[in-house]
């Protein structure tokens, strides 16, 4: 397989043959305000430019949607996607709301998910604390978001968790599938008075200690205001705690192969 | 009440009228080996010098030790504190080690230990992850590790929750004893394969989330190889959080008071 880093959680994976886009992404540098209520507030998204022609990120025969959150699926996205591609989404409310902007081969990510001979199953996480859940305001924006495990014969397993902390979900996911590479969305977003929504540095740890002979690919780093999880903090990091060899934490633009 | 930050967690508190010294490590500055197995072992310890005369350190009325490991109870504070001295412990086997040290006048922190007409309530914590309890060996070097909450009639409630990670027993003393200032170790300290053993920033922001109104002082940071988070770090981020104001991270040799 193929992993190629674009920028935030947006990546281009060829798996099995076949090439994905992940969490599209696409709008320009800088053309959205920050996320209100969470930390940094006053910088603009994204924070860097796309590293590649955008004709390279829809030149895909799939793309997935792990949620409809602004900052994996945008409004650039959305009108520059053609309307006829195949798109996985998580739940009925995502299709809905891609259906309504025009889409018309949706598919639902469910345990079993035929695309070819590839195999996409979907998984849960938690986009926060359960103390946000607890706050139906906050819960509604956190929201859903799930995560999607590959298998092929020719693949090793790949799982990307999605906008997750570290949650009994998450824990069982590694466990029944066992990848050999792991996605890990690492940025340590921050919503002020909630925390973070998505894993930072001990969440890698924590799943290299689950999955020691995996490789982990870490991303959503840098490309937001509230992502306070430098790549260079983490391979710091990483190293002082002695398995920096199996986590990649790529550049934009970077292309990993496993 | 005042609080002196002397280095790592030792710190010179004087409450009620009376002065006590916190988790003594006296030893010059890098007299000791890293801690094996932990992060940067290569690194000797203490990190840095003890920033005020040790004299000033043994004018007090008493000593309090949360724990014995070589960073809050060194071979150079058995030997340079009268023997004569108060020290308070957290349990028989601690008791039974001053003993072995010559200290006389040993007093075991309870749940409602005078001295005088202060009060000092023991609290629990756990110094290090449940897997790594599960690990007999790992189980022995972490030991266990006390807080220790203070009270007085003309003082704001202190608590100082010692070496410990997260867990419903830190939960349970903030909400029981609600205290006005609390005292984090929040040094993010790891051990290779094992992860932290104590605190870092985001629970210092989760001690924030529970007692909103207390002030907090961080403490036990960049004095030792395995301490990962530093000062300056965690000012970024509590800054970030918007919870600033609330949270003090003394430099070696500053005074605080409540």
């Amino acid at each position: 397989m193929n992993i190629t880093q674009i920028r935030n959680a947006t990546q281009l994976i060829t798996y099995g043959g076949k090439r994905f886009l992940i969490d599209p992404l696409l709008a320009e540098k800088e053309a959205y305000p920050g996320f209100a209520g969470s930390v940094r507030a006053e910088l603009r998204n994204p924070r860097t430019d796309l590293p590649v022609p955008l004709a390279t990120l829809l030149a895909v025969d799939a793309v997935i949607v792990t949620h409809t959150h602004a900052d994996h699926w945008d409004a650039a996205a959305a009108a520059l996607i053609p309307t006829s591609m195949p798109v996985f989404v998580q739940n009925a409310s995502d299709e809905n709301l891609l259906r309504g902007q025009g889409f018309t081969h949706l598919c639902l990510l469910e345990e079993c998910t035929a695309f070819g001979d590839i195999t996409l199953s979907k998984t849960d996480g938690q986009h926060g604390p359960d103390e946000a859940y607890a706050n139906p305001q906050l819960a509604a924006r956190l929201g859903d978001a799930c995560g999607v495990v590959f298998t092929h014969p020719q693949e090793k397993t790949l799982y990307l968790a999605g906008d997750t902390l570290w949650v009994p979900a998450v824990e069982v996911a590694l466990r029944r599938y066992q990848p050999e590479v792991v996605v890990l969305n690492a940025g340590w977003a921050h919503i002020i008075g909630v925390g973070p929504i998505i894993m930072g540095a001990e969440e890698v740890f924590k799943t290299h200690r689950l999955v020691p002979q995996a490789q982990i690919v870490a991303t959503h780093m840098e490309a937001l205001n509230h992502c306070l999880l430098t790549r260079a903090a983490l391979r710091e990091y990483v190293d002082a705690n002695q398995f920096g060899e199996q986590v990649f934490i790529p550049q934009d633009g970077e292309a990993l192969t496993f």
